[in-house]
């Protein structure tokens, strides 16, 4: 990499930061000129002017317009419905981060505290960790400037969510709108949305990694070791905000699917079950916003940060990070930066130069945004980004009701609910065989040529298509919501059909994309492992030690600990909201208006309340580890974790998944066989709705705060690495 | 452990084993006064003049009995009952175990071959393991003696697991007949079968290890290392025998479940419900019998001999084995010996000192044999104990419908199955906890005391009691049949009501025996580990080597692709039993005498086809890593399989027990809660019903063999480990 000199380093990764911002800005502004009834304008770029230019376009539609619709009122009815959404979401992100911001503060502390008093509040320089003769910045500086980063990664992860959710409520009825004009302008308004989310948060990452590093060498000057230490801090409070932001979803998705039964039952009891549907979508639109955007956008975006930091603390250690080669320190982020370029020209090409014209070529042109991307990457980081389509793909085929495996389940729906549940898990945990191998391939191609920053830059691979990746996240709930909005505001088939296309398109893509997900988390987490066992200076983890098995048997259990946790909560709190629900139409005869703020406000409280005890854990975990039974537990804990947690996220996610269409292929009806399962209502649609339920907390909280598990405990146990190696072990040690 | 000599050590083991042979010789014989017309009668004991004395007996109760049943009909009803479900289990046990002979012939083949060539066929002495000055037997020599054990192992499990499934059946209809005379002698007619049973089976692997140790060593003399090598063969097809035999379970209880759902459903369309549950019954019966004796006692019997041989095996290689003092290399055998004389004396307290009257006797007295064991064992290896009883005492907690986690299960089924599902595997997960921190506790504490040797020490600890644990585990199905019997055999309420005391009771044990079952696999699977580390001569297993990351991540991933292969196995063998008993229903009009004998061959054709591919997984995996990818690799492997199957073992078999309980809390209305949930058919109980239906293959099927799969890896590994150690690693040794 000698050949790009450090002028040029200094520059490029700016510049690629701001061109990726540049081409949010113009996605976000080419979607803005669609326009939405002034009230609900978010204010920015569409506003009056849209509005009438909007009505010309729907004077010209209704021509050909033979069903007579009142549009002035479907927009309307569109825009109201936005901004219930819009509401919703802001106000579960302001409680959420009025929590987060007591968090991190008081967490802010912490690390201060342990890390310094790892070296006894010491302000002397120390010994340098790649070459002892030399002196380093002290362990106090060390302590503020981590305190710092933390501080500066929880007000980036704030930022980030808060914009991805502006930027998707806003998509949201644009994406409707554009419908009425056919898929392939409705195909361009969810994918310039996504895209524009998906680039302001991948730059923005860049940036920020790069100022810190940049800020904080002002101090640190050629103390690599001390200076990536502390940058290492920064992405912890992603993983702790996509944490409190991915619970919603279930939340909301579980009472829907419960009140769409209900709906579906010729023999309901409740008053006017469509209203329910209605009330409850507004909230699964709420918790699809907060928890796909904010939730798992932030999970990637935490990754990425994470796998950045990794490899940048571990080029600074390792024997080549002693040169103090800037281009060399730099190269973690000049792959993001390239990848950013790279992503950038792809997504001309999807939004400028080809186009969609019919629903069945949606599916494809998504596709190959994803293969668009790599052969950039093919020399230096090929493993982690093949390893990530191997993932998807595998993902896509045990959960795609166009394959085998969703079909099987469907088919089992037959016989009852308990045969369907049998058939989802077996799928799931089948669904774990190919990923595992492909993750272990990768794994150990890199681990034999670069050890632990092979993994991190593979890691970095599997998401240097990172605003490629956050893109296509977004784009799905962006087209779900239209569709749940289209369908809300009463809009014709006709408009309803393209939003179903998208809406399909996306599952998929989705699928792909949580392969990327927990691929990356188990990436990233191995490499944060390797640079927490380099950090506490320990030799060789073991598994004979009894240290080390301890903690390897516990760690494995965590998972299940946090998944009992995770599952009873959102099961209490969708009963919760369920009941509720059911309260208000039995106590407020001629309930019209739906009362979203109840339901809303429910499953704020719930998800951030009920998510204290599975954080607390989380956090605790490798603190307690660390601190009484020492580094050697804490490294068995920590690969238990790993290699457990994978499994059981990778089985939650895919059983859901499956069940989730087994459900829809039922309902589609699209094969003859699918038909004579259905119609909805049936024996055995009424099965695949239990199954649906089931894998709603299962694939929307479990397996996705999986990742975040796995993540958080290493990214923590490398923050506190030099306090447990100075102190961590007190009880084994007295044994 | 000097204070033995030579001679007592040779003579206290031999007759510790005689005197629990005759043990259980006495109480069968016991059991066997009890008539049954002698049409049915085994022909042992029981017989022709008994039946005469059974009339009599009738005869007095006649007097008492106001219900005006024919009493001579109910009889032999019983009798022929228990006889079509002693045909099917016979005929199941015959038809596995000639797939069994197929398979140990060409195992026994590999066996000899594989290590042979470790050393190239040669006949040469070789150095010996502890001290390579001195010349021990010659590796072709340790070859034929290895395949002799593995066949001496499997002509030993077939033969108790035919002659448990014969005292089990046997006891059934006594159990039953008992009944009418009071709880107190149908408790002691049970209890007796299994004390038959337990002390028959750990009796003649106390004495089969004993004859094998000395009728080798005429060969091996002085040379420990080889004999005990050799003689870790032998344990090995007990647990593939027992994975077999514990698949029929489940196969016949979810047609039985799904046959009594639709039973209960006011609205069925078949034909005669009632007999189909009764022909289900019989299916039923044999899979319990078959499942839960042959199986989990096979399983457990296989813990015990594999628990003494790794035992036994590191004490050769150990430090102190090289002094061969003949006490000391005995020892695993002697702790056999004394638990097995200080059950045999607790027994009889629970027999014939005292005495159950009344229903609500029964749990307890069960419970107080649990705990009246253990003091002997206190000073050499309480730790395994204690941990196995923190275990059991763990998972009643979570499954007994007696306490929270249960109720609030059943309480979730009044929003449905889904809720339902979703709360039993959150007790599932929850249940994990304490448990895996028990065993981590355990580990750590004889680990440090005594390395491998203190593990394989802490197991044979757990399992000392061994006799008494595999008499409860007996007790439970006897006592379940019986009740099944006197059901479909209509006997009155007041003799039923008996045989429910000893079932529910028997359900309590068998969730702590269970508790045994998966914590003594774990730790038996570790000792094994191990002795297989030694035997390869590996010198740490380094979790940061990418080879032994890279097994230890693909090792945890083995669970779920096993359970997922067991489960779809069970699945479709069920469906297809439930179709085949309703085209017999459809299209045999005026069907009366259900045709066991068609159900009984599906569940086994089933069971043993279907278990070919769960099976060749376990074998080959082992294999499969070691030649290709070396012993490190291997060594992650095992360690992976370990602490992730030991979660999902727990993990699935008391999320069953919850879901099957929690349906029992609501058909029984034990509380005003409950009352409020039933009666059987409510939406409640329906929901309930599935629950328990998804439960089945959870907890007779995926958990039990998991404990089988991770035993038999490890055992499989050491078997082998000469083998891979000269050879293993091609693949990894070519990159």
């Amino acid at each position: 990499m000698a050949i790009l000199g450090t002028a040029a380093v200094e520059v490029l990764i700016p510049v690629a930061a701001l061109i990726g911002i540049a081409f949010a800005m113009l996605q976000w502004y080419v979607v803005a000129k669609v326009p939405v009834p002034s009230h609900a304008g978010e204010g920015s770029g569409g506003g009056g002017e849209g509005s009438k230019q909007g009505r010309d376009v729907r004077g010209e539609e209704e021509e050909g317009e033979e069903d007579g619709m009142d549009y002035l009122l479907v927009e309307a009815l569109c825009a109201e419905i936005q901004r219930a959404i819009s509401i919703g979401a802001t106000s579960f992100l302001l409680t959420e981060y009025k929590y987060l911001a007591a968090f991190t503060a008081a967490f802010a502390a912490v690390i201060f505290v342990f890390l310094g008093s790892a070296e006894r509040f010491s302000a002397r320089p120390s010994p340098c960790a790649y070459d002892p003769s030399r002196e380093c910045r002290p362990a106090l500086a060390n302590a503020a400037f981590s305190a710092v980063a933390f501080l500066l990664g929880a007000a980036t992860s704030v930022l980030s969510g808060y914009l991805g959710m502006r930027v998707a409520t806003f998509a949201n009825a644009r994406t409707v709108l554009e419908a009425r004009h056919g898929v392939g302008r409705a195909f361009a308004a969810a994918f310039r949305s996504g895209t524009a989310m998906g680039f302001l948060l991948a730059s923005s990452a860049l940036l920020v990694l790069y100022a810190a590093v940049n800020l904080f060498g002002l101090y640190y000057g050629d103390d690599w070791g001390g200076l990536y230490e502390s940058i290492t801090r920064v992405p912890s409070p992603c993983s702790a905000a996509s944490a409190a932001a991915s619970t919603p979803r279930p939340l909301t998705s579980a009472p829907t699917s419960s009140a769409r039964s209900s709906a579906t039952s010729p023999r309901t009891t409740l008053a006017t079950p469509r209203m329910m549907v209605a009330h409850n979508v507004i909230a699964d639109n709420v918790g699809d916003n907060v928890g796909d955007i904010a939730g798992m956008g932030l999970d990637l975006f935490g990754s990425y940060a994470e796998s950045s930091c990794a490899a940048l603390f571990v080029a600074s250690i390792c024997s080549f990070g002693a040169e103090h080669d800037l281009t060399a320190m730099m190269y973690p982020l000049l792959i993001s930066a390239v990848g950013l370029l790279v992503c950038a020209i792809t997504t001309v090409v999807a939004t400028d130069v080809t186009e969609v014209k019919e629903s069945d070529e949606v599916g494809p042109a998504l596709k190959r945004q994803i293969l668009i991307s790599p052969p950039h990457l093919f020399i230096c980081v090929s493993a982690g980004l093949w390893a990530g389509l191997v993932i998807g793909y595998v993902t896509e085929y045990f959960t795609s009701n166009a394959y085998g495996p969703v079909q099987a389940v469907a088919r089992s729906c037959r016989t009852g609910a308990a045969t369907n549940v049998i058939f989802g898990l077996a799928v799931g945990y089948k669904s774990v065989i190919v990923p595992i191998l492909a993750i272990a391939a990768a794994i150990y191609a890199s681990f034999r040529l670069a050890a632990t920053y092979g993994i991190a830059l593979e890691a970095l691979g599997m998401l240097s298509t990172i605003a490629k990746g956050l893109s296509i996240d977004a784009y799905g709930p962006i087209s779900d919501n239209a569709g749940g909005i289209a369908e809300m505001a009463g809009m014709p088939r006709r408009v309803r059909e393209p939003t179903d296309a998208l809406d399909a398109a996306g599952n998929t893509t989705a699928a792909i994309g949580k392969g990327f997900a927990i691929g990356s988390a188990a990436l990233v987490s191995l490499a944060l492992f390797g640079a927490y066992v380099s950090r506490a200076g320990i030799m060789a983890v073991d598994v004979l030690s009894p240290r080390v098995f301890v903690g390897l048997l516990v760690g494995a259990m965590l998972p299940y600990w946090f998944s009992a946790m995770m599952m009873r909560s959102v099961g209490s709190a969708a009963l919760r909201m369920v009941e509720e629900v059911r309260r208000q139409f039995d106590t407020i005869p001629g309930l019209a208006v739906p009362d979203y703020a109840t339901c809303v406000r429910i499953s704020t409280d719930a998800s951030l309340k009920k998510m204290m005890a599975p954080g607390a854990l989380v956090m605790l975990s490798p603190l307690v580890a660390g601190t009484l039974f020492g580094v050697e537990t804490l490294a068995g804990l920590l690969a238990g974790a790993l290699v457990s947690g994978v499994q059981v996220a990778i089985s939650a996610s895919n059983s859901g998944g499956a069940w989730d269409n087994a459900k829809k292929y039922i309902e589609a009806g699209m094969s003859e066989e699918a038909r004579s399962l259905g119609p909805q209502g049936s024996k055995a649609h009424k099965a695949a709705v239990i199954g649906d339920t089931i894998g709603d907390p299962l694939k929307d909280t479990s397996g996705p705060s999986l990742n975040i598990l796995i993540k958080l405990m290493a990214v923590e146990s490398l923050v506190f690495a030099p306090f447990f190696a100075a102190h961590g072990g007190i009880i084994f040690d007295h044994l």
